[in-house]
Formats: structure tokens, sequence, C-alpha cells
């Protein structure tokens, strides 16, 4: 069995390496491992957390490959399943109560504080994908875990941005943005007297939406129980609108973007991001060679919007 | 119209914002505005490069729109199609012989001698998607450059890997790794007297190739007939071994870096990087929550496969 991390030197960043999840069996038609009674679920539970059987990363790895030029890594880490409803046909985290979405944000709190605790664990990622358009096979609801050995490249490069951007200021990028989203109001989704969202001015996707809370904080367990309850409002508002848009369900990605768990990161501003992928009907927005070989995306706006006022 | 760049201060990136994209129109079946006689290509071509008519980058592109926090910019450049056959009903580049692809390779390195004497040239990215898994919609064989007024995001963090590696050991990493791969075996894919590719030790996709020249290079305008004609013979190997896997075509990217067009980057050295998105028959690999809200990859090896020697 292959489990490790590989050091990619040219861009310099890890890749997940496993074997484990090419073993990943057809599953008989009809059966869901999500849905209660199933072997990992047991009955009784309102939202459950089931340890990913196909993992890229575990408490317990192997011992990677050595290389005399290249960088290997062991595959400490855990990456788990929120299985969001009991109930198999809900389409959407969306289409759930905001109580019910509350409780699934609420028992990822709890892990988080949980495996803050690891030696192992530098960082948290939670992500939702939505849609068989982006590959997701199993349609219960429910959402994924990574708790990773290093900071993923994206969130480290926010966290220079952020930092760059309070040496420069002494002020925090976030907040600041908060305020000149509220004042614009032109990309503004919704509000509450804790959170806020907006489209970003600097779209990737062609529904995106950044979610963030009022409240200069850093990681998800330091959001109290209303700004808990805001955050599932929140949801709820955003991923229906995205729906509004066309009418039915629509593929998306939804990612938390929260500090690394050691350390202290007190520049950060903890938020989350949402990618709807479909640009028209039936129409997917394809980060392709542009995208994935240049690392710049595009952004078809519509003819005479202007992202200026 | 709008046709601007926008500042993403969080990644720290530009983002290319263009409503000439939307006005795409659809095109009557059977019409290709690729093959020859069609109103834009003419008579006569073997190989012919096209402005892109939705351009996301022009040469004259309106002013900005201004905005008292976020920062914009001009979207010069410019964005062309390369047409590489005549023939419409070729499926891919690979299918076409080595001599076309040459001269495919050879138009190339004039457009790259022609931009770089721009002022608004700052790098030249070329590429090619293939397939309408990718979202391909023009299937006569053509691929991608856009001239940028800023250095691609994947390839300023090449440029810096590139140049601690040679501030650490005095060489070159590509080079370095070249030696590894042809040492190692294992992963090589081709080799001729000029050229090497391999799969990366550290792949981001199902099937990836790395493609370099042995020497020393930065600029594809550097490389002399010989190389030319090997990268050429290269592209077709490596291509037509990814469609023998699957025994049908697959879909795939295709990006060139190589180094800025201004300024001195001897300490880059010029590659190809193709990404093959198949993983088995009819499955594809998704680039999702991840891998676009994470920035990390995931890659599923096979059983028992070792990366190390």
């Amino acid at each position: 069995m292959t489990m490790e991390l590989r050091w990619d030197p040219l861009l310099g960043e890890w890749v997940m390496v496993s074997s484990v999840r090419r073993a990943r069996p057809w599953l008989p038609t009809g059966f869901c491992p999500f849905c209660p009674g199933a072997p990992e679920t047991g009955y009784g539970w309102r939202v459950v957390v089931l340890e990913n059987r196909y993992p890229m990363l575990s408490p317990n790895p192997p011992e990677p490959s050595k290389h005399r030029f290249y960088k290997t890594g062991r595959a400490l880490g855990r990456c788990l399943i929120l299985v969001e409803t009991p109930e198999h046909n809900v389409d959407d985290i969306s289409d759930l109560p905001v109580d019910q979405i509350r409780l699934v944000l609420k028992t990822l709190q709890d892990v988080v504080a949980e495996e803050s605790r690891r030696d192992y664990a530098s960082y948290l990622l939670w992500f939702r994908n939505k849609g068989v358009e982006i590959g997701v096979s199993l349609t219960h609801p429910h959402s994924q875990i990574y708790i990773t050995p290093f900071i993923p490249v994206r969130v480290k490069r926010e966290l220079r941005s952020f930092k760059m951007y309070l040496k420069k200021t002494e002020r925090c990028l976030l907040c600041d943005i908060i305020r000149v989203e509220e004042e614009d109001k032109v990309r503004l989704l919704h509000s509450t007297p804790t959170w806020t969202a907006f489209m970003p001015f600097h779209p990737h996707w062609p529904f995106e939406a950044l979610l963030t809370p009022r409240r200069h904080v850093q990681l998800l367990t330091e959001l109290d129980h209303r700004e808990l309850g805001d955050l599932a409002l929140m949801l709820k508002l955003v991923l229906c609108g995205f729906k509004n848009i066309f009418r039915k369900p629509t593929p998306y990605m939804l990612v938390l973007h929260q500090a690394p768990l050691k350390g202290n990161h007190n520049y950060y501003h903890l938020h989350l991001e949402i990618y709807g992928v479909e640009r028209e009907e039936n129409k997917m927005k394809y980060a392709a060679g542009m995208e994935n070989g240049g690392g710049n995306f595009t952004y078809d706006t519509s003819r005479g919007e202007r992202g200026g006022s």
C-alpha cells in the first residue's frame, strides 16, 4: 500500500498520494453507505461524522517511500465524512431546515476543537462538492473534512496577503473589504448582524460568493451561538439563491478558509468561499489550460456590467 | 463593454474579466470558423494564426473601471488561436504527421519572437485543451496563445522555486530532475538526444507528463532546428501514448512553461506539461473542493506502485 506525501519541487507544494482510493468498490445500486442502518452509520443520529473509508491521510500512515532526490512525507492526518442528514432524498444542504444546518456546523466545530489537539493536525479544511457535474457520485447530503499535516497552498497564499496588508495598513484586509462591500452594496448578497455575504469584485467562477463573519475571528471554534446560527442561515440563503438563478439544483464547491490550527494567526479573518460552476443553463465553466496550466482565471461578465462604483 | 484586469487581494493574483466572451454566438451546425475558406482563414495555408474573436485581452483595451479600494488594470495583451491543420476531421494534434506538428511549433516560435517586442507583452502562454469533457466546443485542431501583461501565477511560483534551488545548490532544478529521471528510468516516457519526457514523481493529474529539452534554455525561440523537430516527435509520442492507454481519444490539457519575455531569467528551464484528466475509462479526475478550494491535489496511484528507487 502506498500512502504518502510527495513534494512538488517545481511548484513548492505537497501532493497527497494514495493507492487506497483505487480500491473503492462499485456500490450495489440502491445501497447508500451514509443512510441510517448502513454498516458504519447505525441509527438514532441527526448528523454523523464517519471516517472516510478510502482516505488520502491517516493518523497511522505507512512509512513513506524514500527517494535520494525527491522529498516525501508521512501522510499523517485524517479524512472524515460529515453526513448532514439521515434523509437520503434531500438534494442539498440548503434544502435542510436552518436548525439542521446549524447542527452540521456545530458538529464541525466539535471536530475542529477535537482535532486541534492532535500533534499531526496543522490544518482542517472543510469542503463540500455538489453535483455529478463535478464528480460527486454519492448523492446523500454530505461534506468532507481533511485534517492535513501542512497548510493548504491557497490558505498559505491568503495568510501571506493578510500579513502584508496588515504590515502596510495596520488593518485587516477582510475587515476593510466588508466595509467596502457594505458601502458599495452592488455585490452584496445577504447580510445579518453577524455575517455578510457578497460576490467578490474579482470572481474566479461564474457564481461566486464569499461569506464572512463581521467579527475578526480566525477559527470556526471562535464563533458563538448566534454567529453559528447566522452562518447556517447565510448558507441556506446563498445556496438557495444559486438554485433560483437556474430554477433547479446547480453544481458548486464550498470551502471553509480558517486559520491554521497551531500558532498565532490573529492577522487572518475566517471566511467561506462558494464557487458556482454553471455559467448558463447546462453550460459549465471549465478550469482548463489557462486556469490549471497558467493559474489565472478568466471571468465572463455580462455586457455593460461595471465592477466599479 | 468591460475588458479589464481585476486584482484578487486575497490570493494576490490577476483575474481577466471581459464581457466580450458573453457575446459568443451559437454557430450554425456544420460551420467551422477554422476551416479553409472561413471568413477569417482564407485559403492556401498549412497552419494559421487567428485573432481570438472573443478575447480576454487586447492591444487596445478600453479604460478599466476605477474603484476606490480594489485594484484594476488594463487588459493589455492578445489572445490568438493557432489552427494546427486545414483538415477539419483530424481528432488531435498527435494525429498529424511530425512535420506538420513541427510547422505548428515553428509558427509558435515566430509568434513568440514577434510578440516579445511589444511593450505590453510580459508573458506568452501557449496551451491546448482537448476534449468536450473539459469544455472544448470547436473540434477543428487548434491551440491557444495568451500574451499577458503579467506573469501567470503558476509560472511565478516556478520561477521562485528555480531561483531558490539555484541559490541553495548552484544548479538548475530541472537539469537535476532530468538527471534523476534518466537514472531512475521508471517514470521515463520517451527520450531523444535533445528532449526527455517523464511522468513527474508528484503528479497532480491521472496521466501527467513533463517534456523538457536537455539543454538549459528559457524561451521557445532558443530551440534550434533539431530541438524543435524532436519536440514535435515527443508531443506525438506522448499524446499517442495517452490514447493507447484508453484505446481511444482522451481529454487532456497541455501548457508550455517558458520564461517571461522580458528580463533575464537564465535560472529557469523551459518545459511543457500535459495533464491527462481521465483516470479510468470514462471516469474523469475532477478538481473540486480540495483542489480548487485548498489548492493541493490528491493522486490515486495503483496499489503497490512505489515512487522511490
